[in-house]
């Protein structure tokens, strides 16, 4: 961690709620050399977030001038240029007018993973909303908490940032800033546009992965135990947790229903199907839907957002000892070629696996090639 | 390939049906020295079958002796001990009914994904089922044909084999041979057993998985160019063969419209909740589809059948250069510390990625300390 200051945000920011996302924030803008203020409802929060380096705790700074405020208002005698509100989706809104009036010089930025009711919120309170950004920035970690925080959290990862009418150009440009410093690509959308775009590609699809756990409950365990990677994928996301979700259903409602209608009138047609699968056009509505899906999945953008189908995939046999995949790897690096994707398969009581690796197609063929020449046990 | 003889299949194996998995049970069946012929509908399939390894094709068998028989009962002059169809699950009964009553002496087994309707379409045709058992050796490839055969494919797979009151041990037997010899794990379940499990655990994960990237046909690009890990697992599977899936759910159509009616219930709730998502108990609705999720989820077996929970992760950044993944795994082997698992994280646009490795709990904090002590920027 650098000490010497080449964030481009030069006045103090100061963190309003120190968990996983916010101690993030506070980690990645103090590697750059920021000075930051973390603030949170939990002392201990606080306390951690200061401790893992995320900032100087308000509390801490209150308690060095002999006070045990903890309002950050009240306890900074310099004014913040960057507020972040780093706090669950239900409180944000009331955290960001607050701070808009307690600050009245600082941008002030919220990062909650659902934008339209924030911002609708904050117009209607009547508080001065040009110096407000919405922004998502769009990374999280199964765990919580700050000791789960990292400054890399949002390296790579897309950060949208929601104009609107009243911003002003100068507080739009510190989020991107805020943006860049964290290593993040910027896309900028609508409140709606956003809002929609989240229901679609992880509100809706954590409530199918948790539809689907759920069947799992009174599934008996011989069954699970023949489980392969295709349901271990599906159902990931659905050891989520609840408390968070509860907060994302609840503030993105609208969007999320009008696409589960869709996914409702699909599964009504496949049911009154399957009831009945030997009648006429039967195989066709099963065809149907299936081909949709591979229509669908087909529009992902591949990584480094190329396309999905661009990479050319090859399987090589690995036992389960360690080094085995490491030695692979090794000599595929030797070879001077990129993996462009890695996906290790295993079944539950074996010590032999298959390593899927995605490779650019021209150097597919010698890679099989130079690897079975190695001893491996390489498979198309 | 071992030109000797190590198999405990002594007679002839005869394969019906050359594609994906017939000709990977001959590659198998061959590494162990087993004499193999194939038989395939398509003279193609069962030429490039013969070409990769899998056993001698019944036409070039045939032609050998100056005839152009395509049917294995009228070429082999040796009866086969084991007969295994490995055709489409619809063609599949008719397949072993001909084959039960051409090779008095067989054992007859097939390998398709459904089981209570090819055995009770076997037991009402009035041939002598005794020779007769269903196998189910789970495992399958994205892509289809003999070229994508390889004899590994069902190495530590599960294989369930269904035994059924008129079966004699002596065919049983055979299955279970089969299966050693492919290098399964072997795991006896009655078809209706069979049939529930595999709707639970692959039927209904992958009309979940279409249902969800059918949704995807209409999303706007910049929406998809936001997607995370998260959606591409879930929707991964329905980029699988319509053609195969509309026969594996109609002939498992039962067990799966009984998953899809709790799917329903459960969806159904969900939407009339979040159509009033403010009213009182709407958030307990979310929270409990949400815990459910997470209890269904944690009820699947790790790797090596041991508890799901039972992993330490970590995740390091990497520079998406070759070599550093290698790097980084070499470095890991040299620790000895057996990767449980691995999942390569990117984002598109982007050149770094982290990559997210799982260790048994007692390795954790000492690799964590020991990769951060070589230059890796690792985080819990």
């Amino acid at each position: 961690m650098s000490e010497q200051n080449t964030s481009a945000i030069a006045g103090p920011v100061l963190i309003i709620g120190s968990g996983l996302l916010g101690a993030s924030v506070g980690l990645g803008l103090r590697a750059q050399g920021a000075k930051v203020f973390v603030s949170d409802v939990s002392p201990t929060v606080e306390a951690v977030a200061q401790d893992i380096g995320a900032g100087i705790s308000v509390r801490a700074e209150a308690a060095r001038h002999g006070s045990s405020e903890t309002q950050p208002a009240k306890v900074l005698t310099e004014q913040p240029q960057l507020v972040v509100v780093a706090a669950p989706p239900d409180v944000t809104a009331a955290l960001v007018i607050e701070a808009l009036e307690d600050f009245p010089e600082a941008t002030v930025i919220d990062i909650a993973s659902v934008k339209g009711p924030i911002l609708h919120e904050v117009l209607a309170s009547g508080v001065d909303a040009s110096r407000y950004v919405g922004t998502h920035p769009m990374a999280g970690r199964e765990r919580s908490g700050p000791v789960a925080a990292r400054g890399e959290l949002f390296t790579s990862r897309p950060f949208v940032i929601c104009r609107h009418d009243a911003a002003r150009a100068e507080s739009v440009r510190l989020a991107q800033t805020l943006g860049v410093e964290l290593g993040s690509t910027i896309t900028y959308l609508s409140v709606e546009e956003h809002d929609r775009s989240v229901a679609l590609i992880s509100h809706v699809p954590q409530v199918m992965s948790s539809l689907l756990a759920s069947r799992l409950q009174e599934t008996p365990l011989y069954a699970l135990g023949l489980a392969g990677q295709g349901l271990r994928d599906t159902v990931r996301i659905a050891a989520s947790d609840p408390g968070l979700w509860i907060q994302i259903l609840s503030a993105n409602a609208e969007p999320v229903v009008q696409t589960l209608y869709g996914v409702r009138d699909d599964l009504e047609r496949l049911i009154a199907t399957l009831e009945n699968p030997t009648a006429p056009g039967a195989r066709l509505d099963i065809a149907q839907l299936m081909s949709e899906g591979n229509a669908g999945v087909a529009r992902i953008p591949g990584k480094h957002g190329g396309s999905p189908t661009a990479f050319a995939h090859l399987t090589v046999l690995v036992d389960d000892t360690p080094g085995q995949i490491a030695r692979l790897l090794h000599e595929i690096g030797e070879l001077g070629v990129n993996l462009e994707d890695l996906r290790l398969e295993h079944s539950p009581g074996q010590p032999v696996g298959m390593a899927e690796l995605a490779v650019n197609p021209n150097e597919h063929d010698k890679l099989v090639q130079d690897l079975t020449s190695a001893g491996w046990k390489v498979v198309r």
